[in-house]
This record gives structure tokens, sequence and C-alpha cells, in this order.
């Protein structure tokens, strides 16, 4: 835990639980020009940076076929981030948020997500476009995008 | 592991390392029309199906203006697939694709995606459209759905 246990006013914390259910592997990394969460961009959106997903040797074989997709979701491991915030004030709002309605990397299992566009595969290395997160973030794993499933270009938000 | 150990012509398993990088928590359970896999829809494109995330009463202050949104990201972990093949011979393919380049439900992280409708929230309870997982899945993570940097409709796929 690199943060403070700080809590800033409207925020709310909980006491997780003291064991966990399950057990993840970090399978690679992100490798991204950003070398502090202030470098970050805030989103993808925000973000035309290009970085490389280094895939450990072990996973190399599961690449296959993925250069036939032109995006990919990346799951990664926000391993600076507390997890403890139920509900978070960001910097662009006055009110507290659930954690569940914000994108925040602060979550009870700090799993980030992003869509990026597969610019090319090289044995364990994905070039991509899109990248949002730290240099060295752990990653979890990686998903052809499918558009029927996982687009909808017309989806609400406040 | 409800699966056997077996390996179909042309599936690759690996070994998975010894231990675990990091730990996740259980945050509530997904509850479909769904008993089994062989009664699984193929996908959320496949499925209109209703069904109802039932999120931890510890976690539910994270919900907090969720329901400002029209659809969210909800991921789950796969606790009945095994995790160690690589490469993998689905049913509509007749050559093996890599693990990551498919949506399976097996991968060294068994973390499952799905882009939901929110029909309604109430306490600790969401109602979402296009559920695809067997009843009781375990939940992880709640996400807002974002157009802006979600949903990319001319994504290409073979």
């Amino acid at each position: 835990m690199a943060e403070t246990r700080d809590v800033r006013p409207g925020e709310v914390a909980i006491d997780l639980p003291a064991g966990f259910d399950a057990g993840v592997h970090f399978i690679g990394r992100i490798r991204t020009p950003f070398k502090t969460r202030g470098d970050c961009p805030r989103n993808t959106a925000q973000s035309d940076a290009v970085g490389r997903v280094e895939v450990e040797a072990r996973y190399w074989a599961g690449l296959k076929d993925l250069e036939l997709y032109s995006h990919a979701i990346l799951l990664y491991w926000m391993d600076q981030a507390r997890r403890d915030l139920i509900q978070q004030v960001p910097a662009h709002l006055t009110h507290p948020r659930g954690t569940f309605a914000l994108r925040s990397p602060v979550r009870p299992n700090p799993i980030a997500l992003a869509v990026v566009e597969i610019i090319g595969i090289e044995g364990g290395t994905l070039t991509v476009r899109h990248v949002d997160c730290i240099d060295g973030t752990p990653l979890l794993d990686i998903k052809p995008y499918f558009a029927s499933t996982d687009s909808v270009p017309d989806a609400r938000r406040p």
C-alpha cells in the first residue's frame, strides 16, 4: 500500500474481510510512458499513448490468433491502490460517489480494465494503443474484444 | 475444480506457478436462470436473460450513484473452470486457439467480464439484463460502463 490511510471529507472506508477467497497470478507487466500516478491520464480515452504488454514466457502460447482481432481488453492489478474506500470524492466531483459507480483504481478488488487497439504482437510482447496505467503494472488477463457483446455506443452516463 | 484434467487433441496445458501474487475478495453473487454450464448461453449477446447481482452488505455503500448509468461491467470469478489450458479447441473451431484469443472461462486467472444493462437497484441488489454465467457465480467488481472508453463498434474479429 503506497497510499496513506487518510480519508477525505465525504469518503467512507470499510473493514475488508481478513482473508481472501481466491488468488491471482501476475501473467506479465504493462510498460507505459507513465512513471507515477500523477503522470497517468484520467482514462484511456484521454490517451493515445502506446505501450507494451510483456507476457511471461510461460503464457506465450496463449497469444496464438490474438492478432486476428483489432482490439483487446486488458485486465490488470492496481497494486499501488488501497482497497478499503467504498465511497470516494474524485477530483472532478464535489459529492461522494460509490466505488462501484467510479472507475477509480481504489476498490475492494483493484482490477482495472482497458480496451486497447492491438498494433502488433511479436513473441510475447503486444504493442497496444490507449494505455493509461503506471509503467510496470501487473497484468492479469488479455481478452479479445467482441463488438457484439462489449460495445454499447449509446450507453448513458451522468 | 469441477472439470477433469483431460486435454483434448490440440489443446495445451501448462504448469502454473505454485503460489499466488495477490488475493481477491468475493463481494457478492450473481443469480441467473442457469444452473449448469450446459444451460449457459455462449455469451451475453445470445442472452436477454435477466439476473440479480446480490452484493454483500459490507459493500452496499459502494453502489451509490450507480443508477445514473444505463450499463455496467461485471467482473466475476469462474470458480468451476480449470486454469491451466493455454491453448483450447472450442466447439465452434477446428483448430486450437490461444486462451487470450478466447473468452472461455478457462484461463490462468478465471475472471470473466460481462456488459449488462442496469434495470434497477434496490438496497444491495441490482437487476440486470444480459447475464450468461452459472447461478451463484462469485462477483469481484462492478464498474460503470463508459461508451467513450469501452465502446468500439467497429472492432474487427475473424
